[in-house]
């Protein structure tokens, strides 16, 4: 019943089709969507508004701004489109990312947590149109949000005009779980008063003016579903690593029985982690994380999660059916925030979460590369894994020992790009083992990552590149002529082994 | 008189000689010392150990952790004496940079917010003695630091033992400016309540158990004078860049008019820029940094800083006599605070700081070295620039753009080790421009640098370096073979400059 999901009568003069609502972004302008991994995301204004630049005869570019990527093929379908100027703070779109990296699409890559500060500072493009997704509006013009929340309190909040997309889809029982809290200005605002994961500290809502909302489109499809890949053999050993770490970690002391509220970044390894948990002997856990993915849904089914905060819910078909049919069940262990607060440095220090996120690649060091396959072609984006890294207890970074059928090294003499430096890396897990790089100087460093962490194939000729680079000396001892060779000769010959 | 900086008579037997105390060290035992860039450092029984080292023929080593960088020569005389196992969390000694960089010393680069928490976290190696200098002793076994805070509340509290050295050439007015707040074990903490720079929330000195006080050593040794340089043409140069800068954010609604709180590194540099401020029309500034230099006092003097919180205090020779002999004037305008609040993401994202840190280099993109000349060799370590930039309102790095007469450009293709990620760095500034790099893209941010930043004798081979990379494509365009070899060719024939 829609008079149910628009409790404003008024309103309903506002709704307009999909199309309609296209047709008022022009050239230049800067659109902010909902959505955070492929969850709660505006699925049909953009995809009408690149349907519009293929049958007009007049090129237009804008700029997009979102929580994190998007679902529903938005961004394939805009960047096929042609009409994205710039991006951010974040996609995971195979098109997207080549016209990322051809330089047609300039991308922005920022921390998931910066980019409302930096809109709150007046520092990017002004947002002319926020897009967002709802479940609903509620009388006193509050809109509440389908499966993610992102940055759509902060679009919505400084946007010049609003549209909604009202999507029938969505169970409306989604409303009353999600938590929007405003931090207010830099320089002028309170300590966030969160201490706890289940805390509730701000509204069910997200506060408009009515009168900002200048189209609501109904919409009825659901989200896309996760692509999430199950756990293999390779990531369930991973998974084991891991726990038994944390298992050591609890036996020392350093950990209370029911572990710190965990964070686990998107990814299938992310998940085989938590799958890990399903077997094991931890219970009353606590999650602070941005994407809620399966497996926290079946260890909340199991009662091994107490709770679980994050931003967005992002589910496989086989659960999405399950939990959104039956999401009264959820109700009291789920809370949704707004991405600045489920990221902020302030909540994850205070909190002390132990955060999970996945490298493309780690050096002998500990530095790691998210981002930049070869140093130069993006992949997804930083994403959280900064906001967490730097500020959990502890900060455990996963990753496959070899890449491309064992053409590439995960484990190399020297990152190609740094996201995560040295000082901001605790823990670095592969099938192989688990490096625990906590109070090593880099020369302790090194031969604990290469003796734990490295595919077999390439550990001798990592040492000899180590040896090597001892002899010139250092605090951080490399061979700089040498530090890269392994991936210009991948570049060159199709794998990093030496012959 | 003694019996007004030891409250407690009972504590007078407690008093011993340096080299009584320094007796109660043993091999493998970790000390913990109170200091901070020269400022309110344990002086005596450091020495003393390193007199013993030399004197004894049984060789020990012990590990050594400290605020920041200390004065008196402490560190390279420990280095001397081949004590020293492993050192954290920042130096800026010659001697001992050298033994950290044969491998020697083992040396752990941290984020100087860090340190108390991995000590809270029981990550690091228990601390057998912590030995902290001290103004007085109150009756109720509250130790008053000295010039600085630094580490000092978090080493007396969990050291299994404390050595006070009791510096009577410290003025005993320095009672009542530090602020000592310990946010509690991470998971059980509350918000930390400051919002604004001069708000106090803790106590007037560091309560120690008394039974822990096992020795109380009399000193009478002033600080070591701070090594800043004075500003020159160059670094005058940046000041204005950045002032002229900030004038315009200012202009544009992005900053009050007071600007926000100041954070500046050590270094010239940023002691230059505070000058600059000095014939500026800037006035009730507010400062939340780590070192408090002589340019804040100048500063303070002139009316034009309101309120300056810090973690120490380090002057010139110069400044020193005139701070000190008239303390009381400063004292409602100073607050000094442990550095894990000094330094605290909490506090630094809530506040909103304008940050300004020296880098060694910078790369094309925006990726910043402090630490590691050649990707190798340690100059200090990355100190408090990562807390500050990654929360700060505005990241600032500033270098002069070419160094050891003009034989190495400080803007380089790639960096040979990142302490700051280009998610983190706003703005950088060279004597030759400034390059604002909030919200552009890789491809947009390359020309920006190399055209404000970079020297003219190196602009030429940095865009042809860029237009190559260009032609390989990608986000963050790279020619991974010539990446490094501006440093490799500087390595081998003293300058990068390709003739
Ligand atoms: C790093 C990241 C790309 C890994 O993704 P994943 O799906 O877990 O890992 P996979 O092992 O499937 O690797 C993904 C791809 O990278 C390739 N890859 C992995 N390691 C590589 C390396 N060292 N060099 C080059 N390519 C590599 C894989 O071969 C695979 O390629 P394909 O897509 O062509 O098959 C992903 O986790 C990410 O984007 N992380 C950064 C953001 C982040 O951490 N977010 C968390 C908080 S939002
Ligand atoms: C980076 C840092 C070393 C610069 O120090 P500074 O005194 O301001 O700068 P200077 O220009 O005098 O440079 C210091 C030395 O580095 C050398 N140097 C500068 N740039 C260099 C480069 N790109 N490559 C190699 N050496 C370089 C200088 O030649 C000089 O050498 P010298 O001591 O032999 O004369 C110092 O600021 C630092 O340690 N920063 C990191 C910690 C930090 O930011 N702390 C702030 C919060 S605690």
């Amino acid at each position: 019943m829609l008079s149910e999901r628009l409790r404003d009568k008024s309103l309903y003069q506002k709704i307009v089709s999909a199309e309609e609502a296209a047709g008022w972004i022009r050239d230049g302008m800067t659109i902010a969507l909902s959505g955070f991994t492929r969850a709660g995301d505006a699925k049909v204004v953009p995809i009408a508004l690149a349907d519009r630049a293929k049958k007009e005869n007049k090129p237009f570019k804008i700029n997009v701004y979102t929580g994190a990527s998007l679902g529903s093929d938005v961004d394939a379908i805009m960047a096929e489109a042609g009409i994205v100027n710039k991006r951010l703070p974040f996609q995971a779109d195979k098109l997207m990312r080549q016209k990322i990296n051809s330089g047609e699409i300039l991308f922005v890559d920022q921390h998931l947590s910066h980019t409302a500060e930096a809109i709150r500072g007046n520092i990017l493009d002004p947002i002319d149109f926020a897009i967002v997704e709802a479940v609903s509006i509620t009388e006193d013009g509050q809109i509440i949000p389908a499966t993610s929340v992102g940055n759509s309190s902060i679009f919505v909040q400084r946007a010049k005009q609003v549209i909604v997309e009202l999507n029938v889809a969505q169970p409306s029982s989604l409303a009353g779980i999600h938590d929007i809290y405003d931090p207010g200005l830099q320089g002028q605002r309170l300590p966030i008063p969160l201490t706890s994961v289940e805390q509730r500290i701000g509204s069910i809502g997200i506060a408009v003016d009515i009168d900002k909302i200048k189209g609501i489109v109904i919409t009825n499809q659901p989200d896309s579903p996760s692509t999430i890949e199950q756990p293999d053999e390779e990531t369930a050993l991973m998974a084991g690593h891991l726990i038994d770490f944390l298992r050591h970690e609890v036996k020392m002391g350093r950990l209370p029985a029911h572990l710190a509220p965990l964070q686990s970044g998107i990814g299938s390894v992310a998940n085989a982690v938590f799958n890990g948990f399903m077997t094991s002997e931890f219970s009353n856990l606590e999650v602070y994380s941005e994407v809620l993915q399966d497996a926290v849904f079946d260890l909340l089914d199991a009662g091994k999660i107490r709770f679980a905060s994050g931003c967005s819910i992002t589910l496989s078909p086989r659960k999405m059916d399950s939990v959104l049919n039956s999401f009264e069940k959820y109700r009291d262990k789920i809370v949704l925030r707004p991405q600045e607060i489920s990221n902020h440095p302030e909540i994850v220090r205070r909190l002390g979460l132990i955060s999970i996120n996945t490298a493309l690649e780690a050096d002998i060091y500990g530095n790691v590369n998210s981002t930049n396959v070869l140093g130069t072609r993006m992949m997804n984006g930083i994403g959280g894994s900064g906001d967490f890294a730097r500020n959990s207890r502890l900060a455990v970074f996963v990753t496959k020992s070899i890449a491309k059928n064992g053409n590439i090294s995960s484990i190399v003499p020297f990152v190609t790009h740094i996201d995560h430096t040295e000082h901001d890396v605790d823990v670095i897990v592969t099938e192989q083992g688990l490096a625990d790089l906590r109070g090593l100087a880099p020369r302790e460093r090194a031969p604990v990552i290469i003796e734990k962490c490295t595919h077999p194939s390439y550990r001798p000729q990592l040492y000899e590149y180590y040896q090597e680079a001892l002899s010139r000396g250092g605090h951080t001892p490399h061979v700089l002529e040498k530090a890269l060779s392994w991936h210009i000769q991948y570049a060159t010959e199709g794998t990093m082994l030496i012959s």
